[in-house]
């Protein structure tokens, strides 16, 4: 009978890793204390956005092709997890638009265009009163718009959800402990839990969930006001989330400065947005490195044991989630490092 | 030996009503499903300010009276809780300071001052230097000032956390549940649990609670900023709760709305509340009356029984709950319906 492979961490890269395995005939047993639930992680309360256009920043270009790459796996994820569970994902194909509050945000707009085109995207220009014609609840008095089709989304939390359902279906056996030993595991999926051996840092993000008394908009709207970004994100049921800003400070609970400047801007963009309940203001923190890159490949333990680490997703977790799981399944099974992988090597911080 | 008193209701009203029972040697049973604790009822998310002066508004000329009473009525309510208890209550004398963002609310500040005047209470304009000198962290900006010395505070969660060890302390026992029975008890302090027989309307209050880095101010701060209400409350421990909106929509979540504007003008006043973290949104529920008066007095039951109607407090729950108390338990025990509750008589509702 073959060995069980351990996973530690319950959190979105571990659950997509985990069924990826299950994908390939293995068996798997994930530790965690709150597997795909509430818990220290980020994934829980990540926006959600699958944007590796919207969400590109100028001298990513390491982070961009990884961004690419686990968008266009996401289809075939999303089709094989639907074939083992119909537990509702909030996988959400239908674009991002992205809207310019003044005109030097939409100058901005214009420069990001622009930085799409230079690495073949496209963020389609359109007028504001398309723009408006797609979603009536936008502000009327917007300075620019674009249309992204290729940015999808999902609901982290169904889709949390909706890998446990499939990694039980498969008999994956969850173990809800804690791990501290970085002796333990095969692949390590820990995040922040792994700030002893690489260096992570962590970078909070305050999003809200709003329910709307009737559904507000149907794209993920993502907006520059005087410089910031903000989302407003559908999701299913009325809801709406907002987020996400990004602070390295040490408040653990949402930032009213935060809450405040997400509510404007928001506002801002939709104005129906007043019109909603505050279900509830929370604060994810993300798993920071240095360079901004994941962690991803083998390393070797104190005892020698061959470990795979997959680590440092900072703001990018749910996007890249679809290419870490399988690449994680395949390097641990014996694959190759996938070429976007390749400046993620874990002993850029082994010295 | 004597009869048990049955109390329906453990909000603030209740409670103030049986510990003024226990003072005068009778035995009492309080109904409710969550006494002194986070419930349907306002109480636990109210802001807590004694402030019958900060708080009169125009032509509320039959309320003034009662919340004067009221708040000559805490500091001995306060005395003698403390002799049962040492459970902290948030008592403060400090006062209060009222402020004005822009100069049209520095002409209402001065207008309201007025009114006091007019009502022989007093509100001292002071310059908003020696506004800044008595709280460093007030905006440099403001367009004027106040001090109310008079108007003073408890914290609510801990003032009921304190009545109800009080009560546990003279015997008094607590029945878990919720009474429907508009025919059962002797004294009724439901709120909007009366709304069937009286005509309550849930008016609902937006109330955030911080934490703040270190202690923001020391004053209960009162802002007027552009014609708006906003009270940044100091709190034990470096909380700081600001409050509070009033509406009447359907909304039993906070309003976004609300929030944003309540951290909006809080910022305004008080810039440093931008450093706070959130610890909570919240709404509370208030049970309003036709014309803003409580329903105190004697009923007759469907039975024909006796009972004494204490509801309808409306926004000044915690302020009126010491008048409430001792007038509810001297009423049920024989005595006259004080001069300051002539205008609240249930009879005024009943057709």
């Amino acid at each position: 009978m073959a060995e069980v492979i351990t996973v530690v961490g319950g959190g979105i890269i571990g659950l997509t890793t985990a069924f990826e395995l299950t994908e390939r005939g293995q068996r798997v047993r994930v530790y965690d204390p709150t597997p795909g639930e509430r818990g220290t992680g980020a994934s829980y309360f990540a926006g959600g956005m699958l944007a590796p256009i919207a969400e590109v920043q100028f001298q990513q270009d390491a982070l961009f092709p990884l961004m690419v790459s686990s968008a266009n796996a996401y289809p075939s994820l999303m089709r094989r997890l639907a074939a083992v569970t119909d537990a509702p994902t909030g996988y959400d194909t239908t674009g991002t638009l992205v809207v310019a509050g003044d005109r030097a945000d939409a100058a901005h707009l214009r420069d990001v265009s622009e930085y799409y085109r230079s690495i073949n995207r496209s963020a389609e220009a359109i007028p504001v009163s398309r723009a408006r014609a797609l979603e009536p609840a936008l502000a009327p008095d917007l300075a620019g718009a674009a249309l992204i089709e290729g940015d999808h989304q999902v609901a982290p939390r169904l889709f949390l959800q909706a890998l446990v359902k499939a990694l039980r279906a498969r008999g994956v056996e969850f173990v809800r402990e804690r791990v501290t030993d970085s002796d333990f595991g095969d692949i390590v999926c820990t995040g922040l839990g792994a700030a002893g051996q690489y260096p992570l840092r962590p970078v909070y993000g305050d999003i809200l969930r709003l329910q709307a008394p009737h559904p507000l908009v149907e794209h993920v709207v993502r907006g520059f006001v005087n410089g910031r970004p903000v989302y407003v994100i559908p999701r299913p049921g009325g809801e709406v989330c907002i987020g996400a800003t990004s602070r390295e400070d040490t408040r653990t609970r949402p930032g009213v400065d935060g809450v405040y400047q997400l509510l404007k801007d928001a506002i801002r963009v939709v104005p129906a947005v007043e019109e909603c309940e505050l279900i509830e203001s929370n604060v994810g923190v993300r798993p920071g490195t240095p360079d901004d890159l994941p962690i991803f490949g083998d390393r070797t333990t104190a005892t020698g044991r061959r470990q795979l680490i997959s680590n440092g997703y900072f703001r990018h977790g749910i996007l890249l989630a679809a290419l870490a799981g399988k690449a994680g399944a395949e390097v641990f099974l014996g694959g190759d490092i996938p070429p976007e992988f390749a400046p993620c090597s874990p002993k850029r911080f082994e010295h």
